[in-house]
């Protein structure tokens, strides 16, 4: 299969290298990474198996080798392709048949090797370090800092002060705050009592984690599963949205479907009586990207196989009051799921 | 003119509310944003002159208004658009023609109201306290800080520790690394007698700032324009760096074009016999994005105007040795280039 592609994270996927500024293309055999005199060096010198070519207009180049291999079929990625630079390249090449493959880098990504799967366990447990690491600094921190200074802190502390990258702009909403799935944080504060909502992760080798504690705040908070609340509605919720996860996680099964997987958690809140504020779907792959295949929603019929690796994270939204998410990955092995 | 966006900056112009999930259309004199659920509520509270309509599906609900609405003719940011996207846009929608008119919302972008340019003079302002603020640490500091803490400190210290947005990954690079114009911070430390090129900018009110100083690191760094290094080849690439930037800013007219300004930076650094060191063009265009129109580089036939806001940075990079860089933003007013 002769295919182009251009996304950093697929171009990593590739060659073990990538940059802002690059497209690779295999070509029959022949792989090639094209891109600017900025990256050529660290290309050639981290690169696998494909030849570092370095030009100042790449499309011109990509254009140029399709041209020289007298290929007659090319997959692409439309998501990947602005409908100018796509112009560009197809432009006079009449011989060649473009196909349009949706997602085929990320399809091909959906199933793990061993060694992903070792490099994405080192980052779920850097995340889950970072995690104990904010709680400690919760509990010693004292009431009254507002959401935005949290989020800083939980930036500085889970990055190790700069050291990692994180795997995106994480969360931490307080109550009411906590109702929205995308929260932004405000200037609202921390006080005693409070439910506080964290969701974050960070990168590990390139590869992402992700998790999500909802948790009471006092001196003692901590990040582990079983939390108290004062408050019984808050309880009841959080014991609901555990028993959705932990039945998601216990009877999921290679073989499958990804909606299957989703309808237990939903049968959990809906039994409960809290069906419309399960907003979201149960999960989603996690991988280079944070958002990969398989998406575990009620609309998704891929097959789960092993070496999967996703999250489980179900939640439940109550407006104005306070949400409740726990989330943790797992991947499918010997048929099962495994909390990573 | 009819017109769709997408851009989230693009949107913002248009109506002083965007987020990561809306398009923005105007059909004759009709503006629609269209977004999700979880966006309506607040793009209702803060948008302009412009319906707000919910929809799951977008680009079905952008079809919708338009067949509605009889037009001809729709402009489009081929940039803006994935083919995959693009196509469902226009499926079928025959009666329409869609016109490409590639950085359409960024041309219109180019000239900055008064508003624009008071809220751009604030960001300026946050920016150049930060550089203040991160010379009296590294004077307290001491050295032998590696250049990825130092990167950490300066995201800290500029953004307020965590209070305003960067207008990019700001660049902390010493010695041989600042020979790199796009430098990614290594482990190697910052000794004194060091030279430590800073590049950095912060959002304000969503407007960027952008600025790079060179100095000599010891106890009494500063970043501002006069330096002194011990070393004599260091001093004289700083002074023609210094002499290319004020001449460039000087001499700068409206009704010139873009390619002239460029030209009297180039010529000062060719003149002292280092133009093939000067490998990046002499500034660019700043508001909304950190890079917009106008270009400032020898292939750049803009003409340049009134209420332009752009930057001035010329540089000089002898490879595996160092690199200055200075740069400023200035504003074209009553003809003449202000420094802001």
């Amino acid at each position: 299969m002769n295919y182009i592609v251009k996304d950093e994270n697929a171009l990593f996927y590739e060659c073990g290298y990538s940059c802002d500024n690059a497209i690779f293309l295999k070509l029959g055999d022949d792989s090639f990474f094209i891109t600017d005199g900025r990256y050529t060096v660290d290309a050639k010198e981290n690169i696998k198996n494909t030849r570092v070519i370095q030009s100042q207009n790449l499309i011109q180049e990509v254009r140029f080798l399709i041209r020289k291999s007298n290929i007659k079929k090319l997959y692409y990625d439309p998501k990947e392709w602005n409908t100018y630079e796509f112009n560009l390249l197809k432009n006079k090449l009449n011989r060649v048949s473009f196909f349009a493959k949706v997602d085929f880098s990320k399809l091909k990504r959906a199933i793990k090797s061993n060694d992903e799967i070792k490099i994405i366990k080192q980052a779920v447990k850097l995340g889950r370090d970072g995690f104990k690491k904010f709680a400690k600094y919760l509990k010693n921190s004292g009431e009254l800092k507002s959401e935005e200074f949290l989020q800083y802190k939980l930036k500085s502390i889970l990055s190790s002060f700069g050291e990692l990258e994180l795997s995106f702009e994480p969360i931490v909403a307080i109550n009411k705050n906590s109702a929205k799935p995308h929260a932004t944080p405000s200037k609202g504060v921390l006080q005693n009592g409070d439910l506080i909502l964290v969701d974050a992760g960070v990168k590990y080798k390139r590869y992402c984690s992700d998790r999500t504690r909802s948790s009471l705040f006092n001196n003692k908070i901590t990040f582990k599963e079983n939390q108290k609340f004062s408050k019984k509605k808050r309880q009841k919720i959080y014991d609901t949205v555990l028993k959705a996860h932990d039945e998601a996680i216990t009877k999921a099964k290679s073989g499958m479907r990804a909606f299957e997987i989703d309808k237990i958690a939903r049968d959990v809140i809906d039994k409960a009586g809290f069906a419309k504020f399960f907003v979201h779907s149960t999960g989603h792959g996690v991988g280079l990207n944070i958002h990969e295949y398989p998406f575990i929603s009620a609309k998704s019929d891929m097959l789960i196989e092993d070496h999967m690796v996703f999250t489980i994270e179900p939640g439940i939204y109550i407006p104005n009051e306070f949400g409740i998410r726990i989330e943790d990955m797992i991947v499918m092995k010997n048929g099962v799921a495994r909390i990573l």
